[in-house]
């Protein structure tokens, strides 16, 4: 007898695609389809098609959206003289969420990583530059993950956009909140200290 | 702006369905599909309706085949007298990756579980006493999962099968091999002191 029912482990192969999904979690994904109803599936199916079908990338800020241009560039109450520069369209999703940010956004679309084979050229950071040559803008907020590659990306757009006269700056570093010192990494409690700041 | 752009939130939602699948994970897995390529993506959802369509419970044993019978109970060189009768399909491909036992198994399909409206009418125990009546059958091996419901499930078959003339056996219980016994619970220790055996 064969490991798996043909049908199920074929399933289990496209969960396994998916991020973060090994093969044991995939297999019990694949089970749990089974045990949907038939409508069930098809909806999923049909989500899966639906999301791959209207959602592009928006023209302006290269964020995933499924109008012609995105909610953010299309609100005109919001700030047009910052942008935020972010990896991927669940770092906007996170910025969003707090509410407090009311300029616009700039997604990469990764960060240069010369080991995987991203070059500067690979990332939407053309589509930046022409943002930029437009008088409005005035602040780029630089907010790519603490990561290596996050601060060598960081790093190689401050060069690019400084001589541009626009003001670049970056997210700041430090304590989580909420988080205990005993646990924080070195490196965070260097930044942390390096960034403290006067008690208000 | 809405918190998630729609097909993205409805691609979440169908995944936050799946047993085990967080809000969070939900989401990673929605964005997942969207870096997948057109291909890709029309894959993934041909192999959920393909698994929806084609896999059906197998009308001797009960469980999962995409075939008129399924392969245990199609292969002739197996056991005939020895029916394992476990919860669910996975447990069939737990047991069939051992290689050892060589009968054939019963997919319940659940356990007793009145709390959660599972009644013994619920399950696929009226075809397990249909299959003892053929007189081939002579031991049934209880593999339901080592839990209340599974106890009481096995205690419950044992007492329909005994009055005919069956021999009834439950899996052994004790330490796992390449546990620890500091890490045991006492009644996995109980267990294996009073199932202890000589050593041969």
């Amino acid at each position: 007898m064969a490991d798996y029912i043909e049908p199920i482990s074929k399933l289990a192969e496209q969960f396994g695609r998916l991020a973060g999904i090994g093969r044991k979690t995939a297999l019990r994904l694949a089970f749990s389809v089974l045990d949907m109803s038939e409508e069930e599936a098809e909806g999923f199916a049909e989500a899966i098609m639906d999301a791959k079908h209207k959602i592009h990338l928006c023209p302006i800020c290269q964020n995933l959206t499924d109008k012609e241009i995105c909610d953010v560039c299309a609100d005109t109450s919001r700030d047009r003289s910052t942008i935020c520069v972010v990896e991927d369209a669940k770092a906007v999703l996170a910025l969003e969420k707090v509410r407090e940010f009311r300029g616009l956004y700039h997604v990469l679309g990764g960060v240069i990583s010369p080991m995987n084979g991203v070059t500067p050229e690979k990332l939407k950071i053309k589509e930046l530059l022409l943002r930029c040559e437009d008088s409005e803008v005035s602040e780029i907020i630089i907010a790519t993950n603490p990561t290596v590659e996050g601060e060598a990306t960081a790093m190689y757009l401050s060069r690019l956009l400084k001589p541009l006269g626009i003001a670049v700056t970056r997210l700041a570093y430090g304590v989580p909140v909420g988080g205990d010192l005993e646990y924080a990494d070195e490196v965070t409690l260097y930044r942390a200290i390096e960034g403290r700041r006067d008690v208000q």
